[in-house]
């Protein structure tokens, strides 16, 4: 009998995954690449399938007609790659035809506490990992993947306390192994809070700015002007906006505490700027000086001045990892540890702090 | 008699550069690339500059020792690229050395109401022209120059009512003829309110991403997440938070409302997310529809698919540039026109229209 709550690696993984956009179909592309991994693709019935599925399977990815034959082909994982619209749907049309015992599903969402919430809801609990790969663009669509998206990518994992190992190891697995990324694993609302702050709250800040520059009365000149200071920062507002504001909508509680802070934060500094209050302005703009000297180390440290010390993997055997396994997974990711390896024996977890705390 | 109220183009240029910074330097790398131009530079003293003359004269940059000889060598443009802070002093040095009659002065700054005023000041108001080039980077220092910084780089030029034509003339052929570059005229408001919106507030909203970075409870998980979106919306507030300060500081008045504009943005999508309004944030999130819809053309456009249409310049001849020159070439900036191009009998004008107003 297999035990369930044991971390081992497994032979080789088949991989189902449902919806062929960026995200899948950059996952799709890269997987077909990998050895051991066999990939089941499934795209919701649009205009252009059967030029995506041509394409797809030219690259060695199996293209089939229905979610059910999806879930036929029992894979060890299905990866679900559809829109945040489409997942209770998606999730019921599962429920009834998943080989529960066998196959592990996730999701590649970027928001995770409701994910889970629409999982139970469907009833797929006991076989869910949620998974965030930290990749993407300000496109959309199987016509921008590429199995490059994920290069280097660092993918959260997330548990809780019901969570299976075997499941986990599986998802990590498919992360390590197969894309050759990286993985953390992290409970719901530690990614949430942590996503709104570095990706959801900064791509409403984007949309503000453009939101602005398009109320502005010389916009042709400002955007004549516009250099790359500009285009990065509003970069992620030329994204679908819909799909922005669903991803924000999703985890919008957490976006909406961070912008009440920045603009705490912005009220400050505009007050100071508008009273020359020079102090006050030198304040804020050294604040962050602990975090500028860390980005500076680590582009040191990636440029491969002192990379040694950084890329030394250390062996966690799977026999380590007993029944506290979920506490000790959440804090290698405090203490910066990524799993960067797998193999039959443990897991190999490489350093990577980036802290912004100045005191390393 | 020369006539100092004609556009018209010299033979040759020569030009001495202020300081081989980010911006000095690497406008005077491209500059000694061109044909038809002297290249001759001075640093102020600091503990480096032996190895940056050297390697300047290597590239054909003549060094010299102090500011008085630069301005002995009577070049036709002195371009002021030496830091905000030391301008007083050096515009001072340079009231009691310059040959008026012959040496236009121009500086660099992303600023221009107050370098005009320190320049009127120090008593030369009658041979300053402002320039700004649209180009830059994180970095600062000689070492971080290079000539293709300033590929494709947009110049705002900037004028008031008693500029002098030649003079306009002289800045125009260095940024256009000799860099190879694309030049707007401007007034200094005009370019200061759009600057600090492209470029001042966006570096206060990326100082404040960052601030918050560093406050935050998980901020080791955070920055591991960090991908694409956090780094390009904080990549400028890695740059010397001093300089920065100094820049925004400058243009204070113009930062700060913009800033207060933008947390009325942020309030407005911060109540709705926080209540749920549907309604506000489908607003919040569709506002800059037409600005997207614009990009998304700009990069067919780029991308070569409109480029005929876009990239035919016209000739607008010298004799057609009367006494209204000044309005004429703040209209051309309007309409989205730009110099690209100065022969003996006028100004070659490219549209590159950006605009963000969804009508064209």
């Amino acid at each position: 009998m297999v035990d369930h709550d044991t971390l081992r690696m497994s032979p080789s993984l088949r991989v189902g995954i449902v919806g062929l956009g960026l995200i899948g179909g950059s996952l799709a592309r890269r997987l077909a690449l990998a050895e051991n991994c066999q990939v089941v693709a499934w795209n919701r019935y649009d205009d252009d399938r059967s030029v995506i599925y041509e394409e797809a399977e030219r690259e060695g990815i199996t293209c089939v007609s229905t979610i059910e034959q999806l879930a036929a082909c029992v894979p060890d994982i299905i990866v679900l790659a559809n829109s945040l619209a489409s997942m209770p749907m998606v999730l019921s049309q599962l429920a009834s035809c998943l080989h529960r015992d066998h196959t592990t599903i996730c999701d590649v969402g970027s928001v995770k506490a409701q994910v889970r919430q629409q999982v139970k809801q469907a009833g797929l609990s006991d076989c869910y990992v949620g998974a965030h790969p930290m990749a993407g663009s300000e496109h959309s669509g199987w016509r921008y993947s590429s199995a490059a998206l994920l290069d280097h990518a660092l993918w959260a994992v997330t548990i809780d306390s019901q969570t299976k190992a075997c499941y986990v190891a599986k998802i990590v697995q498919m992360i390590v192994s197969l894309c050759e990324n990286r993985a953390i694993l992290l409970n719901d609302d530690t990614h949430d809070q942590a996503a709104a702050l570095i990706s959801h709250m900064p791509h409403v800040v984007a949309t503000a700015l453009a939101n602005m520059l398009c109320a502005h009365d010389e916009r042709e000149i400002a955007l004549m002007m516009a250099a790359g200071s500009w285009r990065d920062m509003t970069r992620v507002a030329l994204t679908d906006p819909r799909r922005t504001e669903a991803m924000v909508v999703e985890d919008r509680m957490n976006v909406a505490q961070l912008l009440a802070t920045l603009i705490d934060e912005l009220s400050l500094i505009q007050r100071a700027l508008q009273h020359g209050d020079q102090t006050e302005c030198d304040r804020f703009f050294v604040r962050a000086d602990a975090w500028r000297s860390e980005q500076c180390r680590q582009r040191n440290v990636l440029s491969g001045a002192l990379r040694e010390r950084h890329s030394t993997p250390r062996l966690v055997p799977f026999a380590q990892l007993n029944d506290d396994w979920r506490n000790r997974m959440l804090n290698f990711a405090r203490n910066g540890e990524v799993i960067t390896g797998m193999c039959e024996t443990g897991l190999w977890l490489t350093s990577c702090r980036v802290g912004a705390r100045g005191e390393q």
